[in-house]
């Protein structure tokens, strides 16, 4: 059982852009040779985390890319779930119809309660909570 | 975040076998012709599911396959974890480093610990739990 990759990298980004913090800001070029991958599947990354307000990106010179407060503020089971972008159940009973479907087979209902429980756990942390040493100090390896 | 396709798979096997039960025993044609999928997927399934002791199959004109005790008295977190055949973490920070990596970062054990919850949950349960109406409804529709 994994995230899916789109989630397992927007933590990535979002935690180096909690610990980078405004100081300075980041650029896609900046993210992109710090995570080393392609620019267009940064974006859209990028697009999504500032389409759900959890990052700011300004335009410009003196533009850039920054964590948000509510990226701080918001905790990591709710964050996982916004990012996974998948309401299906863990278990998959329609895309091949399950001969058990309405037959009251609990298996979804017991995912679902399991699934809750591993975002409640999440959710008693946010991202900062995450801790390692600052960005600048990752550099310096 | 889903099951992968062989633990899903899987699952619904032993849950139509557990129905089944013993009366009569279950033959590969049987599987195959009842969940619509090849019999080479089927064959990795069952070999799997055997060399865990979680099915019993016997040869032979009145061989067939048929649920283990161990499958019906497994706790279901347990067996989930068991099918996913998977010791690495819900995030993967190894196969490509992550930039985080050896710098005190708690995102693998935060995982891991709701990962715990999850199957904690699971385990509250047996394949008995699932109900639904017996194999012999599900035909009869």
């Amino acid at each position: 059982m994994k995230l899916n990759h789109f989630t397992d990298f927007s933590m990535r980004v979002l935690m180096y852009l909690n610990q980078k913090n405004d100081t300075p800001q980041s650029s896609l070029n900046d993210l992109a040779n710090t995570f080393k991958i392609s620019r267009n599947h940064l974006i859209k990354v990028v697009q999504f985390l500032s389409a759900n307000q959890l990052i700011l990106t300004k335009r410009g010179k003196n533009g850039g890319i920054m964590i948000s407060e509510r990226a701080k503020e918001i905790c990591l089971g709710d964050l996982i779930h916004l990012l996974e972008q998948d309401d299906t159940p863990i278990v998959n009973c329609d895309s091949k119809p399950c001969i058990f479907q309405s037959h009251n087979c609990k298996l979804k209902s017991l995912f679902n309660i399991a699934y809750q429980a591993f975002i409640e756990s999440l959710n008693q942390h946010k991202l900062s909570d995450i801790e390692f040493k600052t960005w600048s100090a990752i550099f310096q390896d």
